[in-house]
């Protein structure tokens, strides 16, 4: 047992390191070839948010020439390392086939969405930078949810028909059935945790910081599991948001992009099916998940009651609004998610693991 | 055992979340004490120094005017917590004693030394104020080596005499008897964090930054030991830095001041004398480790080969000279930070408590 777990957290810490050098070395080359190119991030000129272009047209007059979808590098290096490592392991075995995190049982599907929201997340940006589309640019909003539902969908029905899952933890008090409301659930959760992160997606090193922390939980989560390939993949993630991280804090050269937060966005909502924790969701994402809710809150208030909650949504435009600066916003807000996170995974070793 | 843990993690956090609401109440209040008094900070003026002053000369110009002693907040607000709730728990008994965290055996001589540090760390802020003592105001180096010495021989002889200690882990070997040479290496230890996490206290929110991080794996290791007291007193002291932090994240309201630094630095290297870690000081306190070697290094350098290795140090000057924002050095040191603390806290996880 203790030789198992010494060898598993040796395979994670190689893997994530090996992810991490490689990641600092593509990085680099990832900003070259988006500056080279000139994908730049079209500012959004939305004439229901008066604040936020206020904002950015005085403060941020040097963001246009900043390029974006820097997202590619985390998981081009994820992806990279996946496929690489599972085919040195078919051919040559041995210390390759200790190293594959690629296995049906853990990662297979994970993988798969990930894929799929890179890809969406991508088209979205090249339309924005091309200013295809409505508003100036990017897939609409119908258009995205709809590809995130059907992503979401293939993952609820593996959960729900193959796996046979219909269980839902609640702190405290245990698994509960949800029988074929599981559907909807995991749908929504997918779905949500793609829009809130890329909510969350606005301001240097932001979206960043916090998957970068929120990965850590659930490392200790994947490998408290034993899902000791789903703890590697995640290892994996981590050294390419570690690079990304890297030169996306303020001033960002390169923002994650759609292909980045839509990715993340969407890692997480499965993780959090996957280890049976989308109750401690709001904790272990909690910037993600309070900027989405300023989203909705000013939404529905907005046409519900013609009046607006907050200055500016989501809501880090509300406290640059009152005069923070951008890093001390993102600042406070990691300071946060570390808060919450601690929190969080006080409830989890409580409750879940009855420590 | 179960009732006791969770009894026990209600206490840690009903004493951190009371120390986080006090902090951000007594907060303001300091920083408008502050203010009132001019408790500005004098930039060094230190011939030996040129990179260091031309970089403050251009760049942080404003800093002149951002009072020092912030620190006091996460001093004041422990010792007043630790002493009106013993004092209650005399008076009254019942849930105050259940809260009070200050026993002979766990948090006595630390709270005693801190308080020291908080002390003499005070007086040297006071000096650099007015102006009073050598190279423009403060201590001068020596007083402060002789005056640490003398705080942590009061430890060595605790530990030494007292309690019988002579004992240092080695990770992965075991606990090694060091004998007399336990005395040397308790005043090395104290001595060298308090000397480290001044050093590590240059830029907005580093010095605070790296000691609320490395609060979480010595809270977790405390627990871990069954050194509930201990947690909870680190617990409040972390609501204290974490109010602290909030406002002197960049653009700083204040600075910790030496009462700070020297405060936290104390507080780690006790830590590590009574959780028996000081080997994983340099994992959990990395970047306070590294700010020190360079000083270090470049002093010896300078008086050995008559030539830098290092533009400026403390390290973090050299990251500016180079063009990295002050921002962005900070960030990405909290990230290593952040990485180094993870490799402590599984190494210890690994091989103290042979998981």
């Amino acid at each position: 047992m203790r030789a198992q777990i010494i060898s598993q957290v040796v395979k994670i810490f190689t893997l994530g390191g090996i992810s991490t050098v490689l990641s600092f070395i593509l990085a680099p080359l990832v900003l070259k070839f988006l500056l080279k190119n000139k994908m730049y991030k079209q500012i959004r000129q939305d004439q229901n948010a008066p604040i936020y272009i206020q904002l950015h047209a005085s403060k941020h007059e040097g963001k246009g020439i900043t390029p974006t979808m820097g997202g590619i590098i985390f998981w081009l290096i994820t992806f990279f390392m996946a496929f690489t490592i599972l085919i040195l392991s078919f051919i040559f075995g041995g210390i390759w086939s200790f190293l594959n995190f690629v296995t049906r049982e853990q990662t297979i599907l994970i993988l798969g969405s990930m894929m799929l929201a890179a890809l969406i997340g991508m088209i979205d940006d090249i339309f924005n930078i091309y200013r295809i589309g409505p508003k100036g640019g990017g897939l609409p909003m119908k258009v995205r949810v709809v590809l995130h539902t059907l992503i979401a969908s293939i993952g609820a029905w593996w959960f729900f028909v193959k796996l046979e899952w219909d269980i839902l933890y609640v702190p405290f008090v245990g698994n509960v059935h949800l029988g074929l409301w599981y559907i909807p659930f995991f749908i929504f959760i997918i779905v949500g945790t793609a829009f809130a992160m890329n909510e969350a997606d606005g301001l240097d090193g932001l979206a960043g910081g916090v998957s970068f922390m929120a990965l850590i939980p659930y490392i200790a989560i994947a490998f408290l599991l034993g899902r000791f390939d789903l703890a590697a993949l995640l290892a994996v993630v981590m050294g390419g948001v570690l690079a990304f991280l890297w030169y996306n804090f303020h001033p960002a050269k390169f923002f994650m992009g759609d292909t980045g937060s839509m990715t993340l966005g969407v890692l997480f909502g499965f993780l959090a099916m996957y280890t049976n924790t989308a109750l401690f969701l709001p904790l272990f994402l909690f910037i993600p998940f309070i900027e989405a809710l300023s989203v909705i809150i000013q939404m529905f208030s907005k046409k519900l009651f013609k009046r607006k909650v907050f200055l500016s949504t989501p809501i880090h435009h509300t406290f640059e609004a009152i005069g923070w600066q951008e890093t001390t916003v993102t600042m406070r807000f990691w300071l946060i998610q570390g808060i919450a996170m601690i929190f969080g995974l006080l409830i989890y070793l409580l409750s879940v693991l009855k420590l």
